[in-house]
């Protein structure tokens, strides 16, 4: 199937000369969507995974879906001041200036073996952040699944080493 | 099963004497998160669902799994800005202030059944102000699954004459 067709571009969005990806054309189509998940899901069914963790906010969408098919635990990462218990915390680069993101630190226990999952992979910050946050509470990647990769971004590269999969590339 | 032993009281948060209700001790044991996705989903299995509205951004967690779970599109309701597209919106009061609600116009058309999901029903007014969305966009609201309420806010009045279903009641 082919799952970019389902994708909206949306010229100038948030700013000027960037075309942004529109994901909520693909999450409307019920029969789509649950093909994706299923293709997410498909390397990780005849593994254990304990936890599932879901970057905010968008990554919640398919990280819940993802634990529910895989009998995993969800984890929330999100951005800072969300979280109410006590947390560990990454800052990482946007364009302009930084940002936070967080996990509770007994969210992961040591060896728990986790899937990462985002709607997108552009430069990494994101990702990368969430990585050593799950890295410094013992946790172990299986991989890290993305609906869309912007493959001229170079994301991957922050991410290295680890098994990446995304459905979408551009 | 008691929901409710899952969830963990953080005093004072966001301020000073509330006792927020932290849902991640729940999403993180996968056997707890399935049983509650099941509960929510139970009553709609034989109706013909076709979009579950999630309302940003804890909403997202148990809208995509319900979408998948009862076969319907999923349609995420965000905060002012963040839906690229055309957009109708409602704005809500807050304790102090108020804040806007969106969904993007194309999201929902006339005589789509709903089901409306989000974590939590308190004094109400976001739940509210999406049932109005909605309601502009033609969409037939079959019914509204919380995971908690706190019944002492009388959040349900602002939803009188829907069929409102909460897991767990403080």
């Amino acid at each position: 199937m082919e799952f970019e067709k389902y994708i909206r571009d949306i010229p100038d969005f948030p700013e000027k000369g960037i075309v942004f990806k529109d994901i909520t054309t693909l999450l409307i189509n019920s029969e789509v969507f649950s093909k994706v998940i299923d293709k997410m899901a498909e390397s990780y069914k005849k593994k254990k995974i304990d936890k599932v963790v879901g970057i905010e906010s968008r990554g919640f969408i398919f990280g819940g879906m993802l634990s529910y098919i895989l009998g995993a635990g969800f984890v929330p990462a999100r951005k800072a001041g969300k979280l109410p218990h006590k947390t560990i915390r990454e800052s990482y680069s946007l364009e302009y200036g930084e940002s936070i993101i967080e996990l509770h630190e007994d969210s992961i226990k040591k060896g728990d073996k986790i899937l990462l999952v985002d709607d997108l992979l552009a430069t990494g910050g994101t990702a990368e952040a969430v990585v050593k946050l799950i890295t410094r509470l013992g946790g172990e990647i299986s991989g890290i699944e993305f609906l869309i990769e912007l493959d001229f971004l170079n994301g991957r590269e922050k991410l290295d080493g680890k098994k990446i999969h995304s459905l979408i590339h551009y």
